[in-house]
């Protein structure tokens, strides 16, 4: 008999994770990351390379109380979201890669989309959340921005995949004061971004709804 | 010197995925679907995982000049797609998941939407190349459509990912006479789908443009 329900196989799903991926010795908010990353992926290496600095969720419940504006790299990013659950919670998404404005100058001043999205990005100061899971230089440019004092974020996802760049911009990040979810190394992606920050909605909506 | 431009970044990247993968053993088509799902995912497993029937371009060649529908099932995959490029080559993109009538039909009719999603898409006979990067159950439908004669896809790249029924599902997929790309097991994803997608249009457009 097969199963259909998608309640039902994201439950199964994530019985089966939890019976092979066996002690995983970390904080619950970690586990829950680490479960759903591999939920949307079904590779176990992330259990090992998952990186969440302690005030994360905190700093999320907070953020997401003042009504906070989530920004992501790309779109792939903002369609993994879990939007019905981020709207219950107050957030609101947004991505500025495809803004003609953004490509328009990108064009003029020799610079990628990706860095000028992020500049646009944090004109508007109620952007304090932000999910980067596909270009290291919107990493690494929203980092810059941070040590420049022009953005002040209450979260970063910052998962960009790949082999060139990627590894470093997420050792950039670990280096930050700023509540960061990461993955060490090549592997992560815009599903993983996503995958990351509905694990967080998920555990504030059991908080706070 | 950090390395800025996107495409310095592509090309690099795939001069490292190449150097790393050793020799592939396989056709050229073959090749550039699995280095482009390495470049998306950083994980080399997918040499060993990816499957494709040999007359994948071929069907997409002949689909797109007749100017055809793809249909993805969730708007994941269509953000991964290159639509500059399927545009170029005549192809249009549309997911049925987040049709209102669907959601409807399937509150109605206790099926879950992607199920019914695979029904609404395949009414219309332009779409002929279907991308199933997440649900199992949009998989085990549209290969039930086909073998109901209700469908008569050019091309199914089917890579859904997880615990429950994917690699069934997969499995189901490489038993029909449709051209297709998947991968065995639990991995593949949405960013699986697009890729392979992506690097059979690249193909395409050294072909034909």
């Amino acid at each position: 008999m097969k199963i259909q329900d998608p309640y039902e196989i994201e439950k199964r799903s994530m019985e089966i994770i939890t019976k092979e991926i066996g002690d995983l010795n970390c904080r619950p908010e970690e586990g829950a990351v680490i479960k759903r990353i591999i939920h949307t992926t079904a590779d176990f290496d992330f259990a090992q390379l998952v990186v969440i600095s302690p005030d994360v969720v905190e700093s999320a419940v907070s953020s997401l109380k003042r009504g906070v504006g989530v920004v992501t790299d790309v779109s792939m990013v903002k369609a993994g979201i879990n939007k019905r659950v981020l709207t219950q919670l107050g957030g609101k998404v947004r991505t500025y890669i495809g803004d003609k404005d953004v490509a328009l100058k990108a064009k003029k001043e020799g610079v990628t989309r990706s860095v000028l999205a992020m500049r646009k990005a944090v004109q508007d100061k109620k952007n304090r959340i932000f999910l980067i899971g596909n270009a290291p230089t919107a990493l690494f440019e929203l980092i810059r921005l941070v040590r420049d004092g022009l953005a002040e974020p209450d979260l970063i996802i910052g998962t960009p995949v790949g082999f060139v760049g990627a590894a470093e911009a997420k050792e950039e990040l670990m280096k930050t004061e700023i509540p960061y979810i990461t993955v060490r190394g090549r592997k992560g992606g815009s599903p993983v971004a996503a995958a990351a920050f509905n694990a967080i909605l998920y555990q504030i909506r059991e908080l706070i709804l």
